[in-house]
């Protein structure tokens, strides 16, 4: 297994470009927004108002590209990011560089795909690393705390888990706050307006045994990318969903 | 004794303006530090980075004037305010309205007079509050993290405890993190650069029995105020040290 500045430096020179889910097992992953200066007051308040949705790691201040977290060049070290401008999707580059600029602020935020290896090893396998597909995200009716210009509802990551595993994940799940902590919804969908559980709005939908299996849902690192595409911002940039920043920090 | 509120509005009308020790005990209270936006995003990351000396309880954005902590209009509910222009102290008010812009962002910190009430109640008397004085300050060689424009050392509050008290009193204020949390240092002032008790650098020296009782150190308020005027800022306003927020919420 290579060591994260190995698998990073794949990614910078794009011999690879895939989902981080379960590579580089036992280091912190995060996620990646990058705005303009003029919206970062407001997206940290935004961040420190919805800490479950949005657990801030670090925060890079205008124009920095290497962080405390990692030995990374944060423009080219992520396998494939997503820009946006006037709040449309525009790109899916492998790298930045053409598009960075000296005022951009950068906020890497905690993900979910840090407590995957704990569940893994508490026994509990989970269908989209099984499936090898990105984890189903959906939007929901749960609001976030509003901040500025920031503002709008919750996005979730779900994985089906069978019955007797739920309690033991609930338990797990909440020791790692800085990848969003404890579940914040367990079964029904609708009750958090989820219509369609086979049609996620980001990710791939994970097929499972209904009778055998409960879908839980846990707070998402695209929630913050969401909101702030309500914003509309002239430009703003992410990781491609699944593509974080494997860092140099253990878990 | 009156409530919250009741006290609030004689700070309003003027017809009190002390400091706020030991008043409406039970109640949060807090530092306030206003400044213009253009200055939000770096002093916001600075308190995010420096937790202990900087415990964000509220961030009321431009031109906010009414927390969610409290009740209040900021600009005239605190006893005494002072408006700080290119960093130089120019006036020590008892309200703001003549110096209100609407782009001013406030900033409501924790403050540890919220967990004196609990020494108090552990049988832990207090010097200042017994002389009826503001409690000693000291700016100190401990760095903050820096951000931004925004860096320096942090300052200190010293409470000088009889030596039997001192283990008691570090348990109970790690309990108190929007207040501080525990002391920072104890004992012998010279190792943080403190080179005379007797002369603080805010508040009023507390004379103490060198024999029956140690200098006690918690990180303080002050130290937002002593980085930001570091800064220069065109204004910057804050409470008059010792003159806090009195808020609706209970400790």
């Amino acid at each position: 297994m290579l060591n994260p500045y190995e698998q990073r430096m794949k990614y910078r020179d794009n011999t690879e470009s895939g989902t981080t889910s379960g590579v580089c097992d036992g280091y912190l992953q995060t996620n990646m927004i990058t705005l303009p200066s003029e919206y970062a007051f407001e997206f940290l308040l935004f961040c420190q108002r919805n800490p479950k949705a949005c657990p801030l790691v670090e925060v890079l201040e205008a124009g920095q590209v290497t962080p405390r977290v990692a030995d990374a060049d944060i423009r080219r070290d992520l396998p494939k990011y997503r820009v946006y401008k006037d709040g449309k999707l525009v790109d899916e580059p492998l790298d930045l560089m053409e598009y960075w600029q000296d005022d951009f602020v950068t906020f890497l935020l905690g993900c979910s795909f840090t407590f995957e290896r704990a569940l893994n090893e508490a026994g509990i396998g989970l269908l989209h690393q099984q499936m090898n597909k990105v984890v189903p995200m959906y939007q929901t009716s749960i609001p976030c705390e509003s901040a500025g210009r920031f503002q709008g509802n919750m996005v979730v990551s779900m994985r089906a888990l069978k019955k007797h595993e739920i309690a033991e994940a609930e338990k797990i799940t909440a020791e790692y706050p800085l990848a969003h902590g404890a579940p914040v919804h367990i079964g029904n969908p609708e009750e958090i307006w989820i219509e369609d559980l086979h049609n996620p709005d980001y990710g791939e939908y994970t097929p499972f045994d209904e009778d055998e299996r409960v879908p839980v849902f846990w707070p998402c690192g695209v929630t913050p990318q969401y909101v702030g595409l309500n914003v509309k911002p002239r430009i703003m940039i992410t990781h491609a969903p699944g593509h974080m920043l494997i860092t140099d920090r253990p878990e």
